[in-house]
């Protein structure tokens, strides 16, 4: 049996680069867009404070500066990349300088640091002085590293952070605005790592379990609930004066919290999972496509929604189905997936096929769409021809008003919508 | 093109049968263990108090009663399905009587009510006085209401849950022990949905955005940061009371919270894609199988691991196999999926297949595993025969001391390895 034969190849070309060094040979899949990074992540040295300390002070390391979620760019369609002189000011000395037993021990709640983010290493860079080397036990991890840094002016770091921001607009360095979809595969896939992690960070500052302030640390993706808060010291200190004239020490112990004595998933950085599915007729020659209220005229997606708690994609593709349309699907297949940093989302392709009996469509349910209906595969290949655009631009020089519009290539429908009605139904072997 | 034969069958048969309104007739995926629920959660009607109202109090309405997240069983492996009499002096007549408007508005976070959670109705039960019929706007949807609630005694019902559960111990209902494996299809895919949606409420009961606590509304599948709470008054009373002798109006105000003014996810269930693959090597003759310490000698299972943000799944695939053994991965295809409701997990699995220079065993990266190691497919098929069971349970009679043991069908790697070394990657059209 011949090498890399052995499961076939999928019918189409990548939307997105392979870069990285986990799959830059070797990955065959759709990676849709908001994947395919460059970077090794190299989780498990995200505990190891003088790993982050040195890859965070090493003259390869990049730093993407972000202000409400936004990244700063250096022109349309490209990331700016600092260097750690860029931003210390900010971000002092040394913010790994201690371990996370000592950072949990230290804690007070009126500290604010400026949100950071590890984001990887690019193993693709090597050599003496151009890429850290860094030898964990036995192993020895080498590339460029990468850091996003959260610049959105507040607490006692915003004078520093206007005066950056100011100082790198007059070097034509601007936040961008919108929703990137026409980046290069890297670039999307770095932002949308530190966007994720920087907006998770920024929704939860405390602890769903106790309600009390948690402090990030994992590089990022962790946020941890510590036994005492040195403010409460201050707090407790003041209260105590205005009531007794003698000095007592103050504790700085707080109330229990479960997530100390065992783990819980409320620590850990949220993904939710959705399924976005193409659903062809029982005869294998109409796709279902629908449109909402808010989108232009003549412009049609698939269908989807969140999965619900326990249930499998399969079931999820097929009640967002019943509920936002009514047809009734049989057979499920997932097709390909696509991270969507917005805020937190993990799309998962899927096509489906309606059961004769289920395909009338019933608005009726919830009503969710403007409109669904059932598309000609000839009707639809023509859209993919001349119809396609991100949804605030102008569809291209060949399409005709009144002809169906659909998303870019970029989009996973898309890539859903073009595998369908290119044989992905057929009955022929495609995956 | 003849109807249902479009998309080709799965080689496996399936472990749950499907018996829901939505897939009863159609599915045909490899449908795993606690995913195949016989309900349709309709989940439009949860805002409405009027249906759930109605929904509570019909005769043919079932209620699960759990306690510390576990199930009451009426015998091994049998759920305990309770009628409203029965838990009424707990809930209450009707903790539907509000809309979730005059809840919000009303809401005391002092008030404790047991958790509800609003599962679904089986639409295979139907008839005059046997199934609720209930028309929203234009559609009627007819079946038999199904809920959970959770009667830990504490709070204000401490003494009355206590008593139910005396009573019902009496009867010979019991709460379950352990994890379930062996339950049918249906049974565990309705506790599955209760016990995911009752462990997040009850690791969420403060907004993760303010500190402060929240309300748990549309069926137990959301939680709102309410703006005002009349606990405050009375704490303010109090305090005014202490300091001045005039009767003040105390506010109920509390501090605003963004997820008032926008939709947020940390208002929603929580669920975890994790991804769980069987890889196999480059000539397609041998499977990566790995083990943990805790396990039974001879124990061995698919590598498994949570997704992370900003990733698609086939890179989550790849990093992990990379993270916990070292292999390199090129090719993933997506197989089935699992719910898993310990607490919030979502199984995806996969099928990837090593690269020829990448099959070296490294446990050094991320030191989880005890052992990882490629098995032949002969002897990973003999195992399948002899040597599969429960983790805690012995291998059957013919299993032979020192032989490969493996998980049981009902576990997702059981069927991955299955598909496997049954031709998955032979390169026939199997999905």
């Amino acid at each position: 049996m011949p090498p890399k034969s052995t499961i076939p190849d999928l019918p189409q070309p990548s939307t997105a680069s392979n870069d990285s060094m986990l799959s830059r040979k070797f990955g065959r899949e759709v990676a849709n867009y908001f994947s395919g990074s460059p970077l090794n992540r190299v989780g498990f040295l995200r505990s190891d404070n003088v790993f982050l300390s040195q890859a965070l002070k090493h003259p390869s390391t990049s730093f993407l500066a972000t202000k409400d979620l936004q990244p700063l760019i250096s022109g349309p369609a490209k990331l700016a990349w600092l260097k750690f002189d860029d931003i210390k000011s900010v971000i002092g000395e040394d913010p790994y300088a201690q371990t996370e037993e000592e950072m949990i021990k230290a804690y007070d709640s009126e500290k604010i640091v400026p949100q950071m983010i590890f984001l990887g290493i690019d193993e693709a860079i090597s050599g003496e002085g151009k890429a850290l080397s860094y030898t964990n036990k036995k192993n020895t991890y080498t590339g460029a590293p990468y850091f996003a840094v959260d610049l959105t002016p507040k607490g006692n770091v915003k004078e520093e952070c206007e005066r950056l921001i100011k100082e790198w607009d007059g070097r034509g360095l601007k936040f961008a605005t919108g929703r990137p979809m026409d980046w290069s595969a890297p670039d999307a896939a770095l932002y949308a790592e530190a966007r994720q992690l920087l907006d998770w960070n920024a929704r939860n500052p405390f602890c769903a379990q106790c309600g009390q302030p948690t402090l990030s640390v994992n590089g990022g993706f962790k946020r941890t609930c510590p036994p005492t808060d040195a403010s409460l010291s201050k707090s407790r200190l003041t209260n105590a004066i205005s009531t007794t004239s003698s000095t007592p020490t103050p504790s700085t112990e707080r109330p229990p919290c479960a997530t100390r004595t065992g783990i819980s998933n409320v620590c850990f950085p949220r993904t939710d999972p959705t399924v976005i599915m193409a659903v062809v007729n029982a005869a294998g020659d109409k796709i279902l496509l629908g449109r909402q209220r808010r989108w232009p005229q003549y412009w049609y997606s698939t269908l989807a929604g969140f999965a619900e708690p326990a249930e499998s994609v399969e079931e999820a593709v097929r009640r967002e189905v019943y509920e936002e349309s009514g047809i009734l699907v049989g057979r499920v297949v997932i097709h390909s997936t696509q991270p969507w940093p917005y805020p937190a989302n993990l799309m998962i392709g899927a096509v489906g096929q309606a059961v004769p009996e289920g395909e009338k469509i019933d608005l009726g349910n919830d009503p969710e769409l403007d409109d669904a209906k059932w598309f000609d595969f000839g009707e639809v290949r023509e859209a993919l021809r001349v119809g396609t655009s991100a949804l605030g631009e102008e569809a291209g020089p060949e399409y005709k008003e009144g002809g169906l519009r659909l998303p870019p290539q970029t989009a996973i429908a898309h890539q859903l919508v073009s595998s369908v009605v290119n044989g992905f139904a057929s009955g022929a072997a495609k995956i």
